[in-house]
């Protein structure tokens, strides 16, 4: 019974990261029953402000009696409120319970990312990281009811996490997002993309489909030049053209590794750029599972039930 | 006897670029006899005002009798003096000559670029194109005496040509200067690079060596931020290491695609650059010759010979 009250107490998720600052008061399901959204990233925040911040925000929410706080992304790095150490893979819900940074006992604590380490012939180790993912990797688990899928996080960085048993077996970034945005902004390529037109799913399922077959993504995303030199596409294409080669790159690396994987596939983000990844992934045969932030608060609440439960 | 009077008249070879006006008097053999290089790239040019500038820079030059003068690079861009069409692949002496754009007929003319047209299984073809580079190309062929061979020049955007029987079959661009360059100015990167640290060789190779081997360099290239948060190597090392996992990625891709070939390697570009090639290409069991600005002055006055004999 002890159990049950617990999971009962009211939970406070709060997703903090570098550009925006969320939280949501979460239902025993993890439905928000109330949410918020500031300006007010880690950036944006003085070292020391934090607490003061999160009080401005959320306070009448965390007077509430009893509440249990959890605050998972960007606030547990180095630039952050504190910084939570990295649990490292594999890791479940046993592994980020222990690795909690508890601000108040058993009231407030930061959930720490999860890093994995890989040697790969160095005469030194390469580890991955991801922070706040984890959070969100958990709830799409728990909204899917699967144990085992691999998740696919499109965003600056993508993360494609590999989950066994309820565990982070490990998973691998991407700089997609951020190499699309350095390309189309600062780049030769920015002369003559139009980066706001609109998505021209025609174009970017060839581009995709493109990337499984070209020898290299350094070489591929030229194309985008020399289709405004021979004006071969309309300009208005062009994003969508790169965007495609981008993706299609990440797709091409992570199918290649894991032909045989039959573990279901679930997606997580925005929906536009979900909507992206869904059919380029279908382009390739593949399907999968989009998820939003109801992940982030579905995380948010299974990891406080486990907490409580455990 | 007319042919040898022709190769004899005086050669003014111009290499107008984005950035720089570099020119030179060659003597037969293609040595220069004098240089001069100005900040006066096609960017700092108006419309309209080419001649003018080509003048005040080398006025003294362009009055000697009998004079020929040959122009190379972007000056023949859409943005240059006047758009000197790409010559398509395969191109000789031949194909350029007939490609000659003349400013003023038997005196003066623009050498076009190349361009080639890949069919991808697209609904539309694929271009590449280079300018400017195709003069480097033959002027590396004069220099090292072969008529076949593979010709690497490394830069902003790479360009590596397959070159057979003194004819230009086939090349590949390569963005991976300018992508160095975003990265360590503008991306998540550029927080914890150093990116005037001196270069560092062992680092460097071994990055060279992971690119061979890791499933995408999208990926790869994120092993830059991890190695800053977990202290593996020092910082100052940093841009050696995203320096040889971007120019392993560009060897992995070429050598891959061309196993077999046994065309001697040509490279060509400024001395610095040339050399990291060199090395990574050395760790893979690969040797280059490598070429400077002669191979410039050099390709200048195999095509005046070719213009002057054919």
């Amino acid at each position: 019974m002890n159990s049950i009250d617990h999971a009962r107490r009211p939970l406070l998720a709060i997703d903090w990261g570098t550009s925006a600052l969320r939280g949501a008061r979460l239902d025993a399901a993890g439905a928000p029953l109330q949410e918020r959204q500031f300006a007010r990233g880690i950036l944006t925040v003085a070292p020391g402000q934090f607490a003061q911040v999160l009080a401005e925000c959320f306070g009448d929410w965390l007077n509430t009696p009893d509440s249990l706080c959890l605050l998972s992304g960007m606030v547990g790095s180095r630039q952050g409120w504190q910084e939570a150490a990295y649990c490292p893979c594999p890791a479940g819900f046993d592994e980020l319970a222990q690795r909690l940074l508890w601000l108040q006992h058993g009231r407030m604590a930061i959930v720490p990312g999860l890093s994995v380490q890989r040697e790969e012939g160095l005469p030194w180790p390469l580890h991955d990281v991801l922070r706040g993912e984890e959070v969100q990797i958990f709830g799409a688990l728990a909204l899917s009811g699967h144990r085992s899928a691999r998740v696919l996080l499109p965003g600056t960085h993508s993360k494609w996490a590999q989950v066994q048993d309820g565990r982070v077996q490990t998973f691998r970034s991407f700089m997609t997002g951020e190499v699309y945005a350095l390309l189309s902004q600062h780049s030769l390529l920015s002369r003559t993309l139009v980066a706001d037109a609109p998505w021209h799913e025609a174009v970017f399922v060839q581009a995709v489909l493109l990337a499984q077959r070209t020898p290299s993504v350094l070489s591929s995303i030229f194309s985008t030049r020399t289709l405004a030199l021979f004006d071969t596409v309309p300009a208005a294409q062009h994003a969508s053209h790169l965007s495609g080669l981008l993706i299609g790159e990440e797709l091409r690396a992570m199918h290649l590794a894991t032909p045989h994987d039959q573990a279901p596939l679930l997606l997580v983000g925005n929906a536009a750029l979900c909507r992206r990844y869904a059919l380029a992934l279908q382009a390739l045969g593949l399907t999968a599972t989009s998820f939003g932030d109801e992940a982030t608060w579905a995380g948010h609440r299974a990891l406080a039930n486990h907490l409580d439960t455990a």
